[in-house]
């Protein structure tokens, strides 16, 4: 049968996030054939979440009209820290219970019975953004991902640069010494200005000690225990005050942040994405640009800088692509082993 | 005679700075044969630079036995915005009356007889440190010349970064959003606290203010119109209390920059050099080091920060490294042209 031979070059992507699982079944153009949605399980640990990307992966290949060990692979895009050549993640603090190292990789390909490969959430976005979505003209990039924190990924050269594992943590450039409180227990970084985790931490301080907002509000008319994006997005278009100040803190943070990377790094086009970034859109990443405008050095010779093009699907495409990269033997991704000096 | 083939494989380097100019000729394991120091001239323009860099290759042959005919070639670490490819040097704003952009490489080569290249100061004392230094046991590194400004230098995979040629630029990281004013016109830039220039400025006004300060009392008995890094040190031996405080200022903004940009490259390790480096030494580098501590955000794995190890002669070595490089026909350094979008 046909379908078999053209099943062989489907794949699988998951992004895997705090609040949500996004699976989706690409074919080899990166076309999306299906594609589901699911909650994170809050409580339950890494083997509950194993067992929730399985569900997700089965539900997204019933839409796309296969099975899993129809797949060539599956691609996932984890939080925390993520070791490629085993599929083990650490210390993912966004997800329930999640302190040790777990064999994600490995837990979730026995199941589906295809292989699994796993890469940090940010980079595979980044990554899709430059193969598939608006960096796709450039050869140096920089991937902003503005959601619960503020990720980065970095391109160079026309390959992701990860350092020893652990490049691209552009919220926690500092952008303020002696500066406020991040969640990463730091100070001064941009993920404590710019973060949806720490606006939100700040948002409700504020409104417990009586600071006026409808943030709350919206987030309950609308079902939520969390201020998502939409609800930073509805109480924006409201114009509420203390949502309107926090945001322009955030654009502020993230204009210098951002600015401070480009000075380093030079890179020829930065892509803003994330939760918070893909929903406020176009007229941010305007207003972003405006904040990197007194910190830009090279200000003769600007970034392209642009919302990200995949909008909410860039995490489970670039995850996707991490099992067409390894089957077309792509070199890996230059990661250095700390060498020891002599 | 044997004397010849030998010549054929020396080469000079130049480190052209804002006080001084220092030209050596190095043999082909990268020995000084001999050197020379002159001071840069304070007026008269490119023109007036290009005359003192060729007196100085000529004493620095003469202290080598050689000709400058007979070298294989010179090498240029400069300021300002350098286009490897012609030897042009622009707005380099250290250098007297140097606003638009003029023909270095050409102009001295045709003095001396010999091919010149030109390189940034900054990544050519990078790639010493890299290739001849304390880099040498690693792929990736970052080094940070502490002077007059804070330049960075960028090694990833064993090649410089240069992005599309403006990259390193760690002075100008944002450390302070509204922050002190930067002799870059900007505000809060690492450069506003720890750029030797920027130090004095902020010196001379708290003196005329009425600040009590060894430091000026130091620079006449040295002979010096300004606060040398020497004049630094020997403050800071006094315990002068004006120099101790800035001097904290700068260690704590170096800490918050350098961390940003481990932060965000990952590199195996970081090399601190420059006038103040050089001069402050590794209890300096210590101390910078435990500035870093509050901010790098993968604390699990530290890079390596080291002094550099060629002292002051790093900027030349490396100049030196330019004949060579472009000899061996080693690819070009990556650097991108920015490509419009389709």
């Amino acid at each position: 049968m046909e379908a078999t031979t053209a099943q062989g070059r489907l794949r699988g992507g998951i992004d895997l996030g705090g609040t949500k699982i996004e699976a989706i079944v690409v074919d080899d153009g990166n076309t999306v054939l299906g594609s589901s949605r699911h909650p994170t399980p809050s409580s339950g640990g890494p083997e509950a979440v194993a067992a929730e990307l399985v569900k997700a992966v089965r539900a997204a290949c019933d839409a796309a009209k296969t099975e899993p060990s129809a797949l060539q692979g599956v691609g996932v895009g984890s939080p925390g820290v993520v070791d490629e050549a085993t599929g083990a993640v650490s210390t993912a603090r966004n997800l329930p219970d999640w302190e040790g190292s777990f064999e994600l990789g490995a837990a979730v390909s026995h199941e589906l019975g295809t292989p699994v490969m796993v890469g940090n959430d940010v980079q595979v976005a980044t990554d899709a953004e430059f193969e598939l979505g608006a960096g796709r003209p450039y050869q140096s990039l920089l991937g902003v991902m503005w959601g619960t924190g503020v990720g980065g990924g970095i391109i160079l050269d026309g390959k992701p640069w990860l350092g020893r594992g652990g490049a691209g943590e552009i919220g926690h450039v500092v952008v303020k010494i002696d500066g406020r409180r991040c969640p990463c227990g730091r100070r001064g970084c941009m993920e404590a200005y710019a973060g949806r985790a720490a606006m939100e931490a700040r948002a409700r301080r504020k409104h417990e000690d009586g600071t006026d907002t409808d943030l709350f509000k919206i987030m309950k008319e609308r079902g939520r225990t969390k201020l998502t994006s939409a609800v930073w997005a509805k109480a924006l278009e409201r114009e509420d005050k203390l949502a309107t100040e926090l945001i322009d803190e955030a654009v502020e943070a993230l204009g210098a942040g951002i600015a401070s990377a480009q000075n380093l790094l030079d890179v020829q086009a930065i892509v803003i994405g994330g939760g918070l970034g893909v929903r406020l859109g176009d007229p941010f990443v305007k207003r972003i640009r405006k904040a990197m405008e007194p910190h830009l050095f090279n200000d003769a010779n600007w970034p392209e800088v642009m919302l990200a093009g995949l909008g909410d699907l860039g995490g489970a495409l670039g995850a996707a692509l991490l099992v067409s990269r390894r089957a077309e033997g792509t070199p890996a991704p230059v990661a250095e082993t700390p060498s020891a000096p002599g």
